[in-house]
């Protein structure tokens, strides 16, 4: 597991150097200019001392270094003896006495901190139970030092709550990035590999500086070039992909085309049940891990939106799925198997059939059926990232399954990385949404995190939002949705507060006027973003393809199986079990009754469950026409000022961040308008009913 | 000026011997069965006798003999001496006695067609008045006998009505094709040339067996590669393919980017004012007469759709084309100026800026002030090639300009080659719209014809339809679309009908079940589609970009001018001078007074001219909201009963052919009820007033 990677600090490219505040996003280190504190910490930062040697441990070293180097005018010392105070970096297994006896509580990556005062001096130990876990503390180490609290008291002892922490890329061969708002890939460029170790490199560093432990290196859409992924054309390089990530900690899966043995095998068959196709996947998957010993496994989408899949072949997707599972277990490899499976080429006559439902209805009565190392990956809501829609009644319904909650990062329906949408709030809400699978307290977070049904595995994953952008994300503020994601990932309990002031004071210093400001901004983006957008949970009114800007009936006719069926009287989707799809009896019996009663259901999640008439009053006392005029007036003129509160900011960073969130910005509440606009004389002109306030409608 | 191309004959290609009766379109020449008409064709087809040796009477000669050759069992003689009776081709200079006083009555591409009895036998004379009138004579007699009419009497005397008879193709040099439905680029692949001169003769000979005299042979919108159609690397390609039509009476014209003097010649300005910029462009025409020396000319689309133009110096259009008049004169070249002049980036909130109005209000304060050789190209309509809208109020308003009528063969608006809509009936209406520009009688078709006002230069152009599809037009059917353009610019006052029972002849021979059906199905296509499509002429309900399939609000919201203003009570743009966008005032008082009246405005243009509520009533008698629910309905049923009507024609026809047209019918069929269910359906979610048939709305 040779590492084709130099340190960084040597092969710093011009783009890192030219968009320093940019590129290093949460990871700044700037100069600490307190002296007291600065004292404190120079007096451990002096001497980094690592009782392993592994390329793990080796990034620990690194990464403090590289930020001692950057927050103290001397440079710090270095590896330089054991007999000097300074910080010491040692998984459990290395360590002695009472500190191994209190880490063996830890988990697999979790990790201790602990300030010791020796005979030698004050020493920081970092111990993890195993080497990640090291990592992880060194990362929380210079977090601490980055919010510029004191370290010589340190005790802390952290387990991440969930178990996988990953990240899809949607990254075709040919660079570009499905829903993708940040520039072209970091991993490919004309149907090869760019190469650029180096990027990728630093990409790691973010996700393991908020513990992310796996990714998926490809499009879950596997066309016919990357299709070759696993195949010894390109596994050479895929490995020196996966020896990047290794070095932080992270383990990389690929997204597989599940025609394969088709394509590649030449086989007449991908039947799941042939023992032809199964000798194959045995095969293929035993020469990956030849060239990557450590490889995740296998993240696929199958019979969805025209990929294939075991239906092909009359086959179920346990079958499916058990095929990859059995090929991948003798080298404890997973299978993702995406839930996102529905009819994409649906009649919109046809009022019963409701792709809410899909999901469900494939996966639930397959419960107990798949192998033990196969994972079933369910995006959030019922059906497709929407800014609001609700929580998938999948999660919590099969309790002899692996399940994975599958976010969105990339802010596809979110406004594209050119509005501010800061989704940790929402995250949180589905995180916190009770199924009640084993009565109160069954929350989604506890299903991912295994603590409800104890699975053999289970976590979250999420579409990533950069590119090679020089700040990553497009939009500089989106970084922090980045950041959030994998807080999350690791303890879902922190809240979004805390989160984001973590966020800011690593991104943007200690500026109070900043904290506020943006903190303000950052919290309130999705709600301003949901008022100016698709109203009352209604979704999809946005223009087909590519998901930008305002289009109300933009899906009302089409196949996708999305629709509002706004005619002159009202508007929403009937999902009851009374009178509609009744999707509503997916959910367990609390839920069920809240989203199937108007009374009950919550009024952002009204149009999702019932078409109601415009005059239908809702729980605000505004009907539902006022209250569409109303959030959508009141957006335009949040996103202007968002605007004016970053203008505040001017002078209090560097000119590069602050002109592009401008830029940024001004186009949001222009945009803004135009959503504004769009939507309110799409219902004007619908329903007829004027604006109480008579605003201009036009 | 050599001809690179060999007789096609020797060049057949694959494509031509395996589709050869789609790809023979109208020049079928069918064996001739009737002995007796037999008997006398072959009497004169013995030998056919050229006066001149020119590459257009080498044309002839060849269209002759090809024909000749396939329609005769016994291969036609050829060439064999004057002493034998036959085909005498000749221009009037060569000949003599009374048949020379007779022909100087003929305009310069006329010709007359003469059966003579020698006392060498019988003979028939084709005399042209220049070498092109013998071309356009042989493909008249060819279609005389592919008529199976008798020609021992023949005494015919032809002059086109139309001086200018032109084609545009808007091919760009990747090979792409800009609103094209059949196929990729017969010119271009690539960013070059195809050089498939055989492919392009084939092109010529259609074009010319129907009277087209010029064609330019590039995208109006004219990218970066294409920019360099004019300069020394690409114009000896432009000069083979010249020589192409030239034998075919045709001549090659480019569309030229506006901003050359900056891209090709490294000014810093493109103002037509400055003499530099002037003195480029006049360097450049010689340059590329050098290589054409009857090149005809520059279209030019300027200050459109982004495209740049003289507004950028604050100049006026007419600086602008006269730089290139000018230019051009030396060489007795024109420019073909675009008048498709509106601001595209409009705000649809504003409901007083009205894009019907542009051209006008841009083009006519010009008038008189255009050099003699500019022409202004005029589109039929005001919006941009509808289905259905009102004639642009330009024609007949500029006295002293050159004024061409724009139409388009491609069908971007009209059922992109999938959908049958045969447009002769279309443009006939066009053609036959009075002006009133010099009291009654003054109409489209005497504006571009010259007669109204004598112009220096008038006449007709059309985007083409054709790719390289086997059959060209995608559509087999839809190459009775440029058939019919054709022998419209020749003569406008053909009717419908002539046209069509001449195009079935030519292209299916004589069987009277497909005449009859094939008839019926093409004079009723336009009405059918419109019948499913946008109703009573509002336009634009299509999906944006492409312009395929329906979308009631694809154009509602966006920049392009383009809206209907449909609410809960009504639909339309008010174009009057009393309430709406004084749009009516530009046409002359008879049309001005037919158009403001709600009582007199016809109702095919109701919603073009006026915004009523739905229970308006038409003078059918009917409401608008019926009428749209009936002729949705009916529609619909129409489209499914074409299907029915060529299923009757199985068997009488080649298979390739009516293969191909059903699967389009089929898909026709299909596409028009997903038109008429989401129109009935908007109008109704909308309105809310049911159909009273109570037939199925969605």
């Amino acid at each position: 597991m040779k590492s084709t990677v130099e340190p960084f600090e040597h092969l710093t490219g011009q783009l890192k150097k030219e968009h320093k505040k940019s590129y290093d996003a949460w990871l700044q280190y700037e100069p600490v200019m307190d002296k007291s504190l600065s004292g404190q910490y120079q007096q451990y930062a002096r001497s980094v001392e690592a009782m392993e040697t592994s390329s793990i441990i080796q990034s620990a070293k690194q990464e403090l270094h590289h930020a001692f180097t950057s927050m103290f005018e001397n440079t710090a010392g270095h590896d330089d003896g054991a007999e000097r105070c300074g910080i010491v970096l040692t998984t459990v297994e290395s360590v002695e006495g009472p500190l191994k006896v209190e880490a063996a509580r830890l988990s697999r990556d979790g990790y201790q901190i602990k300030s010791v005062l020796t005979s030698e001096g004050p020493r920081i130990y970092l111990i993890g139970m195993e080497e990640q876990g090291v990592l992880y503390a060194a990362f929380h180490l210079l977090r601490i030092m980055q919010n510029g609290s004191l370290v010589d008291s340190l005790n802390i002892t952290e387990n991440p709550t969930n178990q996988l922490r990953m990240i899809n890329q949607w990254d075709n061969m040919d660079g570009s990035i499905e829903r993708g708002y940040a520039g072209a890939s970091i991993f490919y460029d004309k149907n090869g590999f760019t190469g650029d170790l180096e990027r990728i490199k630093d990409y790691a560093r973010l996700l393991s500086s908020v513990g992310i432990n796996g990714i998926s290196i490809n499009n879950v859409n596997v066309h016919h070039v990357e299709t070759n992924l696993i195949t010894e054309s390109l596994l050479p390089k895929v490995a020196d992909v996966a020896a990047v990530f290794r070095a932080y900690g992270i383990k990389t899966y690929l997204s597989v085309n599940y025609a394969s043995p088709l394509q590649l095998g030449g086989l007449s068959t991908a039947d799941p049940l042939d023992p032809g196709v199964r000798a194959w996947w045995k095969e293929k998957t035993k020469e990956i891990y030849q060239y990557i010993p450590d490889f995740g496994g296998f993240v696929v989408k199958a019979d969805s939106e025209h990929r294939p899949g075991p239906f092909t072949y009359n086959r179920t997707h346990a079958d499916g799925a058990n095929m990859l599972g059995e090929a991948l277990e003798p080298f404890a490899g997973l299978v993702f198997w995406r839930c996102f499976v529905y009819n994409c080429l649906q009649d919109w006559r046809d009022r019963s059939t409701d792709r809410a439902r899909a999901a469900y209805d494939h996966f639930k009565p397959l419960d107990g059926q798949f192998h033990s190392n196969v994972i079933l990956q369910i995006k959030n809501g019922p059906m497709d990232f929407q800014v609001r829609e609700a929580v998938s009644p999948l999660f919590g319904a099969m309790e002899h399954t692996n399940q994975m909650l599958e976010l969105q990062v990339t802010q596809e329906y979110t406004g594209q990385q050119r509005h501010l949408c800061y989704l940790v709030p929402q995250w949180k809400e589905i995180l916190d949404f009770d199924t009640y699978a084993k009565g109160k307290g069954s929350e989604v977070k506890r299903v991912v995190d295994g603590s409800l049904y104890q699975p053999a595995y289970a976590g979250i994953t999420a579409v990533s939002n950069i590119g090679n952008d020089y700040n990553w994300t497009g939009h500089t503020l989106a970084q922090a949705n980045l950041y959030g994601y994998g807080r999350l990932t690791w303890n879902p309990d922190l809240s979004s507060e805390e989160i984001t002031a973590e966020w800011i004071a690593r991104t943007f210093g200690k500026d109070e006027v900043v904290h506020e400001q943006v903190r303000s901004m950052l919290l309130d983006s999705w709600s301003i973003y949901e008022n100016y957008t698709s109203p009352l949970g209604v979704g999809w009114m946005v223009n087909p393809n590519h998901h930008y800007g305002p289009n109300p009936d933009g899906y009302e006719y089409s196949l996708w199986g999305t629709y509002h069926f706004a005619d002159w009287q009202g508007i929403g989707v009937d999902r009851t079990v009374a009178s509609g799809t009744g999707y509503t009896s997916q959910y367990l019996k609390e839920n069920k009754e809240m989203y199937e009663s108007l009374q009950t259901c919550p009024d952002e999640l009204l149009l999702f469950f019932h078409h109601v008439p415009y005059t239908h009053e809702l729980k605000s006392g505004k009907t539902v026409i006022q209250h569409i005029y109303d959030t959508h007036f009141a957006g335009a003129e949040q996103a202007e000022n968002l605007k004016t509160m970053w203008e505040m900011l001017e002078g209090r960073m560097d000119g590069e961040r602050y002109r592009d969130v401008l830029s940024r910005l001004v186009e949001q509440a222009e945009h803004a308008k135009e959503w504004r606009d769009i939507i309110n004389t799409y219902f004007y002109r619908k329903s007829g009913i004027k604006d109480q306030q008579n605003r201009k409608i036009y």
